[in-house]
């Protein structure tokens, strides 16, 4: 038996391009540190430590390990498995910690949105009553961007890249075809923040660029605003390129569409959203008479290695790396935050919140980033996002002309509880 | 008033990443000869003639021209207006041999699929009956890939490149999160034929690689099957990641599913397609029981120029530059092809189609290259592909972290006729 602790790394929610940057930086600076056993990867997220589901992963090949940086998704596993309070899930936080105390797990490094904060607090708060020496460390992902206490969160500079160029590539189709192909309308991804939407006014260099209308969940949407603001654009260029982030809103909140399909939620309770591009270009078609398309990159957008921002990546990288020398240094209970610092150059360095403080917060697209039409973004939104989408995170190619990403060979561990789920 | 006679450049049809490319091959080719004053470009393919609606791209500046081949869609301008037959659309014909006559116009450069290639066969054929000299060159051009007489289409590569990376890509995450989104469909274009569907079973190295299933238009699709198929993956996998070309038809070939929208036909009279996915995902959702989601990538795949093949973009270029060669050398009414060399390492060279062949060809996936059961693609369809998504085509990169695309100034050319549409 080892008499040093271990550590595990989990994955949740939606995967980015970079989730793995952060993991490879948890892994390696714990490799490096000298003060744990081994390094457990818990299969699915919370999912694979409820499970007992864990693997080795400081057994798997170094160069393995350092292809993370170049492999999207999420490649220890993710799930969307929800614990809820305390009192409503105690069983699940309980095993949580009798998984942990199994295996001498003193480090959980956990990579997520505000849901995986809270549950990665609320085991703290668990093994702290119970008298269990154990350091939570939260790492912020999310493609969305509304993590609060943070500048921003690893996986948005790379979705922010790949939307906004790809606004600039579909833009320059309907300017090609505008005599039939008159309105093209890009659907992506933002439940109830439009950061992602609003990056791809970056494309818009000048007046003639796409897109020339974004709208996201912060601006009130209506059908006739919409086809006001398509025949404006219309009247100047004579094609109209808009991106539409998955959540619009009307004056009252209410989600403009919901397809709510056969699973009409997800299990965190959240409306599965879809279709709002749909319901633009058919609106666009009836009321203003032109023809209209629609491109939906769905989970291309968040899964964009193959160019994705090297500053992303680094950064993502970072998150993992200061996560585990906070841990050694004695922090507990907080997620490394992202801090830009007051700079003419950008220079990004890390901060610490508490993970409750994480997990209860939300950040949207403030007003004075988006214009005051409600349909597009501003200047200081434009200086938000333009450092952060910088640089080519570099790829390996393979003989075949296609990218080579890893995978672990995530050899199982022993199980030594009985089964629980 | 120049004794040399002046060239056209004119583009149709759908954009591409390369279209420009083979613009850029034709012009500086043209400009090398020596053998024509000025090369005129056609605002939106033949709508501009027939408008006399013309610019000097040999004014443009050389750097601009040179940036084609890194800018994606139709720089010239493209349009889906189709000339019938010489019968039906005479008034058109001869109103493009007026502006030809007017701006002494004697070599006519046109990039497009099996349409335009009858366009300017039609053209071709009316200047020689009516005395007028006339050298008309077709450069093949569709992400199709459907273009008989040539190994295949300029387009293609570069298409083909993307949607294997994005079924690679976005393959990941279904991988991370099966346990819930444990089915992921991506719909691809091609009408008719399946090549781009075709072209992300590269991705698929190895049996856990997305994509599991890929349904094309040459192979008879039912939904029975496609319960039966992803019942069976998921037996293996525990998920399934699925390509459906837009155009799939049942055993009697229609068409399982059609779109028809306010615009229910473009003006070719092509049925406009969508919701593939879309049905897919709600008869696996209700009939598999299992949640299903679907990205569609619309014109983004036919656009991005930022994971474009190098194959693909030298290629394009050759296609236009030679049909500029052999003009000059004296061949007329033909389509360029290209011709892939009988030898262990991948070689292309370029070779000639009559147009009217062409016109009336279609090339789809041939059986050999679809498996037994129609649910995937064959070695023999891996190899054909392979080389020609070898190689990362260069972009120019600007200080906000995004590409950096050129456009024409477009100076217009002083019409000498009267209006005409």
């Amino acid at each position: 038996m080892d008499s040093k602790p271990n550590a595990i790394v989990a994955q949740s929610g939606g995967p980015t391009a970079v989730i793995n940057s952060s993991a490879c930086g948890v892994i390696q600076e714990a490799i490096k540190s000298g003060k744990v056993s081994r390094i457990l990867g818990a299969v699915n997220g919370i999912l694979g430590v409820l499970k007992e589901d864990l693997f080795d992963i400081s057994a798997e090949k170094p160069e393995t390990i350092e292809a993370l940086k170049q492999t999207p998704a999420a490649a220890i596993g993710s799930c969307r498995y929800k614990l809820k309070s305390l009192k409503e899930s105690r069983a699940d936080f309980e095993r949580v910690l009798d998984v942990f105390k199994a295996h001498n797990i003193r480090y959980f490094f956990y990579a997520g949105g505000n849901d995986s904060m809270d549950t990665a607090d609320k085991v703290n708060k668990l093994a702290a009553d119970s008298g269990y020496e154990l350091v939570c460390m939260g790492i912020p992902k999310t493609v969305d961007n509304d993590l609060a206490f943070t500048d921003h969160c690893p996986g948005y500079p790379s979705v922010a890249k790949y939307v906004a160029t790809c606004a600039m590539e579909a833009g320059r189709d309907t300017e090609a075809l505008y005599t039939t192909d008159t309105c093209t309308i890009l659907e992506v991804m933002g439940r109830n923040a439009g950061w992602i939407a609003a990056a791809t006014g970056l494309a818009a260099r000048g007046p003639e660029d796409a897109p020339h209308l974004i709208y996201m969940p912060e601006a009130v949407f209506s059908f006739d605003k919409l086809v006001k603001d398509v025949k404006e654009v219309l009247k100047e260029l004579g094609r109209v390129f808009i991106v539409a982030g998955e959540g619009l809103k009307d004056k009252d909140g209410n989600y403009v569409t919901a397809d709510a399909g056969v699973f009409g939620k997800d299990s965190f309770g959240h409306v599965q959203l879809g279709g709002v591009a749909e319901m633009l270009k058919s609106v666009i078609e009836k009321e203003v008479g032109i023809k209209a398309r629609f491109n939906k990159l769905g989970t291309n957008q968040r899964n964009a290695m193959h160019f994705a921002s090297l500053t992303d990546v680094n950064e993502a990288y970072m998150c993992g790396q200061m996560a585990v020398r906070y841990a050694m240094e004695g922090e507990n209970g907080k997620m490394v935050t992202l801090v830009r610092q007051d700079s003419p150059k950008y220079e990004c360095t890390t901060g610490l919140a508490e993970l409750s403080d994480v997990a209860n917060g939300e950040k949207k697209v403030p007003p004075e980033y988006i214009n005051e039409k409600g349909n597009h973004i501003t200047d200081a939104m434009r200086d938000y996002v333009r450092p952060l989408v910088r640089g080519e995170a570099p790829i390996t190619i393979g003989d075949d002309g296609l990218p080579v990403f890893m995978r672990f060979e995530r050899k199982p561990l022993k199980k030594k509880l009985t089964k629980y789920l």
